[in-house]
């Protein structure tokens, strides 16, 4: 017998039809001998939909009262899903955020999970009724309902997960596991049967949409095990095992390291140049500053060998949601940082290659640039970790870059 | 300064357009001074969906379930109200029914309130901060989410009005107030300026579907002055009122009183006869014992005069939706009962003429009798109360019966 918690996403809650597809799993794993607390998300679109009428309410809503509206969707959902548990015969209750309840800090609408009091929960599994705990919420001091933000039902699930030291945390979502890369580019692409948390948390802020980054994060600090599978496909690997699972570097052997896990692409990103930046101490400083008192993100950064003439070009990426205040907050700086023209470009993708393996292996980054060299792809800008090579090229080359980089570390599926 | 409560129903609430009408009239009240508390249902058709979501889930769904998911419409209207309200500059917060709380049974699905914590609410409208309660629920022992029944914000405005010892609960509902009859039968009904309690319990448990019953028999004892008034028209009477207003008999002086309140009709009853049943003691008690024992109402009942065969013929009503099951408690009953045919018809109305002034003038009920004679219309069956008479007649008479005791009373109103 093991405690597991199950999370399903909004794709898999969209109506009654679907919500007995996910009763039918959850049945499966309580027949299995196991103790199971469900975390589930609102039906699709229905959080858009709760959004809106706060938006149209008033643009400035009142964030405390915005998370009693959004709130509502996963209430109705796992009220939902207890009730079809019953009906086919599996004990079952919901407990809502403020019943556990989820502690939360007061930043509302974007809160954090503190303490989850486990001792009622606990005593409900134990008697072998099923938890159905609405994602996405929680309650903070003063008895406030409040929300996590968007994906936040990821990380409710994780959380939980922590509280009750569930064995495994299975995220189901409508794709079957992380992929080497995305599978519409690479149709070889391959799934993987185990990725590291810190890999994981690479590949999702660089694109590979599946969990949502906090979730990760909160999954590595608290070292819960994190399977990601689908809820429509019952499809195992050769090894038996469905989905992708999430875990400590610990727990893979190295019979199953990879030099190079996966590849990831991100086209969110601009590029912002200035030019005849003058070459004396604390210039640099006059650029950055202003934009991080802004809360504006700066990724990569490339200066460029001194000019004769004594100035240098800088060039950085920001997300691309954050260009046009960039561009206002470099132009209001100019006279302060004295550059020569402000040149920016959004057709610019970020590609990254990661894995643990490359702490190891020199030459990861030796075998990126030649690789793109040899395809004719031009690198703007380079980044790296102790975990991931990140280039920046023209967009117009992202496909290919993600193909030949795949092909070159050995991850193309052998062909069907 | 007074404190009032105002109620606003779906219709009132559907979509945000509505919801600013809602919060521009509760915005006023605010401005005259007053302390107020709103109490809001779901959008009109948010209720039907939920209970539509949960009987698809379950023909035998788990009240306590049901009662989460359904309570999510007014949670979800508690919020918008409250960010509407803020927009236009009016402090406010909502409060749901486990956060005041609002306490009641473990009735789950049909629960009624016990006690209301106002120690937080008076605080917070103390300082001058409008609540915003969602109608409908309430939490009970052992933390659950309750709510109160089908038309349960009525009852739920009228109790926060009793703890907070409001000096008037306003319902705002898609009518102008109480008529002297249905203005679709009698285009020259007038609408009441002040009903008694008593008088609107006999009317809205005869067909005028204003008021939700259980609200005014709370409202009757908890002594609040409830008023019923449109949430789409601002006209007033000649004498300045808007709406009616429902209150003890006491707060409605000589001059006001009128002998007959209004003239309402049902048509939701249907009529059993049992023919030539024994004229013995007994034979009555077993007609009605089996009945009860099945949970049916039994309202009207009439008892011929003897055969010279020493049998009798007995008829009575009964709600038309428990008609069948009616027919077959009698059926089985029929050796012990031994009549010879069971009849039955539910072409047939009821037609009641209320008032409390008939409590002091005799002659009310021979005036309708004599009334509806004149016209040809045959009385199937008659019950009184105090302030009721009640007759039964054959449907296709109602309009008819209904115009002819409005003009014979005296409550057409002066031609525009």
């Amino acid at each position: 017998m093991a405690r597991i918690v199950m999370k399903f996403g909004g794709t898999s809650m969209a109506g009654i039809e679907r919500i007995r597809n996910v009763a039918a799993r959850v049945k499966r794993e309580v027949e299995a001998g196991h103790q199971v607390a469900v975390v589930v998300s609102a039906m699709a679109g229905e959080t858009d939909r709760l959004v809106g009428f706060c938006r149209e309410a008033s643009s400035l809503y009142d964030p405390q009262e915005y998370d009693v509206v959004v709130s509502a969707g996963e209430q109705i959902t796992s009220g939902l899903l207890a009730i079809t548990l019953q009906a086919m015969g599996v004990p079952a209750r919901s407990w809502l955020g403020w019943q556990l309840p989820i502690h939360t800090d007061t930043a509302f609408a974007k809160a954090r999970i503190g303490e989850i009091d486990t001792s009622a929960l606990d005593e409900s599994l134990a008697a072998g009724v099923v938890a159905v705990i609405p994602g996405f919420q929680g309650v903070a001091e003063g008895n406030r309902v409040t929300t996590l933000g968007r994906g936040g039902s990821d990380t409710s699930a994780v959380a939980v997960a922590a509280a009750m030291k569930a064995e495994r945390c299975d995220i189901y979502t409508d794709v079957d596991g992380v992929y080497t890369t995305d599978p519409r580019i690479v149709p070889r692409a391959r799934k993987l049967s185990k990725v590291t948390y810190e890999e994981m948390l690479e590949l999702a802020s660089v694109g590979a949409k599946v969990l949502q980054t906090r979730s990760v994060g909160l999954a590595m600090k608290e070292q819960v095990r994190v399977r990601v599978l689908s809820s429509f496909d019952d499809a195992r690997d050769e090894d038996g095992h469905r989905g992708t699972l999430i875990v400590g570097e610990e727990e893979i052997d190295d019979m199953e390291r990879q030099l190079i896990t996966g590849i990831a692409h991100d086209k969110n990103e601009a590029k912002i140049t200035l030019t005849a930046v003058p070459d004396r101490p604390g210039a640099v400083g006059s650029i950055f500053a202003p934009l991080a008192d802004a809360g504006i993100n700066v990724d990569m950064i490339v200066q460029n060998i001194a000019h004769s003439t004594g100035s240098t070009d800088v060039t950085f990426t920001v997300p691309s949601a954050d260009l046009a205040r960039s561009l206002d907050v470099l132009e209001k700086a100019s006279g302060e940082i004295g550059y020569g023209n402000l040149v920016h470009d959004t057709r610019v993708a970020k590609i990254s290659v990661v894995g643990v393996g490359m702490r190891s292996h020199a030459g990861v980054a030796s075998t990126m640039f030649q690789t793109l060299g040899a395809r004719g792809i031009n690198i703007l800008a380079i980044t790296t970790s102790e975990i991931k090579v990140s280039v920046l090229i023209e967009e117009d080359y992202t496909e290919l870059a993600v193909r030949v980089l795949h092909t070159a570390y050995g991850l193309d599926a052998e062909a069907a």
